[in-house]
């Protein structure tokens, strides 16, 4: 907090743009690590932003972006990838000089394409992205640990402010995150692998599964794993979406190379290859034990 | 209890060939569940025999299963499914007539077919598989509590004897579980989908970020969903590829069945196809959140 106070960096208010899981959940774990600034939250329908205010999650809520953003030290985007843009061009004028934009969207470098597009430049622009999410959505689920103890992934370019980015680590850090820096063309393709294509592939095999004849009995019969395994399968279907779309080509890449190992451990299935597929799964347990 | 005590059928002798995590829990539950009979666990390690007594989960241990069957009335067999043959061989002519004998392999077809070739008839070979597991193995990971209110599958034949069904089918019921009869052919089909695929689908996709060159960074970034998503692919990899080998069609098909889907995914993807990309994501999401 002091660092926050202090006269050089004066936090005094913050509009979140979006209040679901993310945007929620950032403006409670703000508010349980004692900042006592303004906090906005802008939220098109008047039904969320009535139980935002019932949440307490923010001091004053405001259906137009530019409204919201007036005074606001910081701005975060806390919308699906695809709504990004309309949100920068709606506030594009109405911001502070001085205020520090950042983000919480799942894809990098199409945030910043977008903020390229509508603001020129980077320089009080901080891409950002944490690693913490839920299979629920919506205001309801907002949660002050969503963070505690997750990383944080700002991929500022060379040309956005030092200060700007420490502004926003330190927001992060308030909420119990660990922040890290890398670029967005890097963060794309590891979180495609790490993040995407797992949420991909517990779509599809959901989906798989669901149109299947003996779909009630499958389900019936599921256990305990199955039910872990396609958990983010209930995850938002817009979120995702966008998320694929605004990642397409490093999304498909980890599909494919996803495909080429499931199609060679297929193929040892078939020919009864019992010592390639325990080498592939010895493999794997190993890796899974020692990362996680 | 009474049912088991009633002279009618008098099971006062069991033994569980295996003592890891399923045959352990079996043995524990029936204890916690007031079992006063006489529990043999047959296993081969001095070590684990040593362990299992210690942690109270047998009376007595043996190293030969020809000697532990003896004067069992029940005999569990709780090892991979490839070594379910050659342990039926080894009883085959050390069990009392009357014995009954069940299993709690994860492939039912092949049990059987191992079981007819050892034994000629079924009649009292009860198949049997309990849907509870844990990534887990080993006789430290016994739980009395992993089969409660789990479903446990017997698949009986025409053959074999409705006394034997009832008997194993009261063992399960004693440990919390619920039991519900099918054939092995459905059974097998239905837990490809259910059971099999997934696990195959957690190796190959930890075994694809685990084999690229940024393997450190992506499990550093991995969030909850993806330990949730890959928390089977710390599963037993010999059981595991015993599965796979004994069940190897249903598993091919189950496997093509998911490609084809993540195919018509990625092809959406791929062409930016968002209302495609929003429909199976909406369609899986339904589907999970109806049936769990």
């Amino acid at each position: 907090m002091s660092n926050l106070a202090a006269p050089a960096n004066p936090v005094k208010r913050i509009c979140i743009i979006g209040l679901g899981l993310i945007g929620g959940s950032f403006a409670r774990a703000l508010r349980d690590a004692g900042f006592d600034g303004h906090l906005t939250g802008v939220i098109r329908s008047p039904e969320t932003g009535r139980r935002a205010t019932e949440l307490g999650l923010v001091d004053s809520i405001e259906a137009d972006a530019a409204v919201g953003v007036a005074d606001a030290d910081v701005i975060l985007l806390a919308v699906p990838m695809l709504a990004m843009r309309s949100q920068l061009e709606t506030i594009r004028y109405a911001v502070k000089p001085t205020a520090v934009i950042t983000d919480a969207g799942s894809v990098k470098g199409c945030f910043v394409e977008d903020a390229r597009a509508v603001f020129g430049s980077l320089q009080q622009i901080v891409p950002g992205h944490p690693i913490a999410g839920r299979e629920k959505s919506g205001v309801d689920a907002a949660d002050g640990s969503l963070f505690r103890d997750r990383r944080v992934l700002l991929t500022p370019l060379l040309e956005t402010s030092r200060k700007a980015v420490n502004t926003v680590r330190l927001l992060w850090e308030m909420t119990g995150a660990t922040v890290e820096e890398l670029t967005p063309e890097h963060h794309d393709r590891v979180l495609a692998a790490t993040s995407h294509l797992p949420h991909v592939l517990a779509f599809a095999l959901v989906d798989t599964l669901a149109t299947q004849h003996e779909a009630e009995e499958i389900f019936r019969f599921a256990a305990g794993g199955f039910r872990d395994f396609t958990r983010i399968a209930s995850s938002d279907a817009i979120m995702w979406r966008d998320v694929c779309l605004t990642n397409r080509e490093a999304v498909c890449a980890a599909i494919d190379s996803l495909d080429e190992h499931l199609q060679r451990l297929r193929g040892a299935i078939d020919r009864a290859d019992g010592e390639a597929i325990e080498e592939t799964f010895r493999r794997a347990r190993a890796a899974r034990d020692k990362h996680t």
